[in-house]
């Protein structure tokens, strides 16, 4: 990646996945290459903290996760409750209504999370086939909290699904989907996973593949038909080729190699999280040393992986992204309709919090410091 | 690849398109990405000879492209044709239906292609929306007369649209799509185009996108919405970026490099198409003197970047797959239902074709030679 490259994904990757994904090409059905995907796919339940949970590994990005949710788990006319924390929620809404799903929203407030008292009362008013949300929503860094809404849709409506969009969780937020009892995990390779983009990763819980097998019409999407893939993953699994689309195979030794360092390697996965929140704890303390706003309201809903601040008052993206890019620090500007213009991102994932030594956290701090404070020097002119 | 890998895809690629693939990580909307995407957009319209068509580059393989047509050209209820020449005519109808689409299929006998006639008559009897063909039919070997196709079509029926699935054609086999007026060519990165798997790249006529824009409901498919992908398209053609997925970057710098190759580099795009010719006349006088019986029924709808033989009487593919695979030759075995074990495949796209001095088809016609001889030789005793 370009040095400091600090956007909230794709994230600079490990030079041993890079030159995986260099890997000479092989055939998708040669022995050689079977049990590699096979290792990604047992190895994708190992990040998730899942035992039982059916991977589905496809080329394409993470919003490839939205229409097998949408086309396998929800049938046309089915309600369907969105629980809406920023930009991504808006489009994982749109998804399902694509595919016929009668979808009703709560939205939080900018920087907010739904209310569980919210969602409480919105499962009592109708029966849900799923209760979808961001985990951790890109556009504002909010972090949802997992666990309370998993056990709040368990406790009023047990048989409703519940969906996480962890693109921007997956390997930098604590997700234990058996534990929590989560149906659904979708993800893209390009951010926690350090894996370069051009996969989606989707883990679907037991109970959920039953709803699946209980359709009554066919999904009606063809690419991200499970019914076409679920024998493909379980082929590989077993070690014995299958096709039906040919499978992304050098981006699958490459996040092969990214997989192992996570599941294998040091830090342990535990380790890994708690880097993040260390990582994030102190960009955050110098961002408020700095008089910077955060986007989140509440500190405990803000994400470990990303942060978002508000630009000072009279200061906008020009006198600050520019700086930063000359220090080398790219960060990204900001996505929320509400308030583009107002903010700006910084991605904190993978090898440049995992690799402490590289001194990627301090210098992305240094150059805040100088940045902002710069850029309100010059507004005093 | 493994040396001598010589089935019809994933095929080798170029050691400069491999280092592309491990490109360091960028940002999708960064500055240096933009113009590399706007390229291959551009570079992708000269392999297929149009200055009109549409380009589509999507993280995915060919099959996504199926979804494309089915979703965005077509709406639910409305005929749609399709010329059955294999496995992938089978798929592709399959895909259509799945989006709603009506459809009637001529199949041509196993190794034959659908006359001319046929078509002119089933176009007689109904207004079809689409007329969809497999250029080459991965599984047979047969290579459909695409331009007469699309002629009988403008003639009989001007409004139909016609779809060529040159997944296993682009690059390999002669494609004019402006001159011929085809209005989608869909295909993927792994064969012809020497790239790594993981691209969905399809181009759409002028005419195409105006029957996309006159749809009476929205594309039922999200991921491979053209409405989606449309302006994010032109947006990076014209040099900005835009978001709707993340592409996947790597790969489409590992694109570019291929696409340099064939579109600037020697031989030009004409000579590759002839030294695909040529080598495929080689491989094919080989197994005639051999006595090995073609799939494809007639010499002029035989691909040039592939070949189908059947196993003399007697041997099957355990007799000679593995005698192949021990002189370093991999092939692939048979895919075509009615009749799987009697025959095997090979590639001979891009590389192994094009830099004759790798002497890759001279090794493969020896191996052949040696492989089928002892195959013989065996049963005998
Ligand atoms: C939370 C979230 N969901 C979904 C997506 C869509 O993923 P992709 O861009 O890989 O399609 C993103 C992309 O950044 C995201 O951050
Ligand atoms: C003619 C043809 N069409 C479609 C496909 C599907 O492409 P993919 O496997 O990349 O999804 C293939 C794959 O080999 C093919 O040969």
């Amino acid at each position: 990646m370009t040095p400091g490259c600090s956007i909230p994904g794709p994230i600079e990757v490990a030079d041993d996945v890079l030159y995986a994904n260099a890997h000479p090409s092989m055939s998708h059905v040669s022995a050689e290459f079977v049990p590699v995907l096979g290792d990604c796919i047992r190895m994708t339940r190992e990040v998730l903290l899942t035992t039982t949970g059916q991977p589905f590994l496809i080329a394409g990005s993470g919003t490839l996760g939205w229409d097998q949710v949408a086309s396998n788990l929800v049938e046309p006319g089915e309600d369907v409750l969105v629980l809406n924390t920023g930009y991504f929620g808006d489009s994982f809404a749109d998804c399902l209504q694509t595919y016929g799903a009668k979808v009703d929203q709560i939205t939080a407030e900018v920087g907010g999370v739904v209310s569980q008292a919210d969602i409480e009362s919105a499962l009592k008013t109708k029966k849900y086939k799923i209760v979808t949300f961001t985990h951790v929503d890109t556009s504002t860094g909010v972090l949802s909290d997992a666990k309370s809404i998993a056990e709040t849709v368990k406790k009023v409506s047990p048989e409703t699904l519940t969906a996480l969009d962890g693109v921007c969780s997956v390997a930098s937020e604590e997700i234990r989907m058996d534990d929590w009892g989560i149906d659904v995990v979708l993800t893209a390779s390009q951010k926690g996973l350090g894996t370069p983009p051009g996969l989606s990763i989707l883990v679907a819980s037991e109970k959920a593949i039953k709803v699946f097998e209980n359709r009554k019409i066919p999904p009606n999407s063809y690419y991200a038909s499970w019914k076409k893939w679920l024998p493909i993953m379980q082929a590989y699994e077993k070690g014995s080729p299958a096709y039906f689309a040919t499978p992304p195979v050098n981006l699958i030794y490459a996040y092969h190699a990214s997989l192992t360092r996570i599941t294998k390697g040091s830090p342990s996965l535990g380790e890994r999280l708690q880097l993040h929140r260390e990582a994030s704890k102190k960009i955050k303390a110098a961002a408020r040393e700095l008089g910077l706003k955060q986007v989140p309201l509440d500190e405990n809903f803000a994400a470990n992986g990303m942060s978002a601040f508000y630009f000072p008052d009279g200061v906008t993206a020009p006198d600050v992204l520019p700086r930063l890019f000359k220090k080398d620090v790219i960060v990204a500007a900001g996505l929320h309709k509400a308030m583009k213009e107002k903010y700006f991102r910084i991605g904190h994932m993978g090898i440049s919090v995992v690799d402490e030594q590289r001194g990627d956290i301090d210098k992305v701090i240094a150059s805040m410091k100088e940045a902002i404070g710069q850029a309100i020097e010059s507004k005093k002119v």
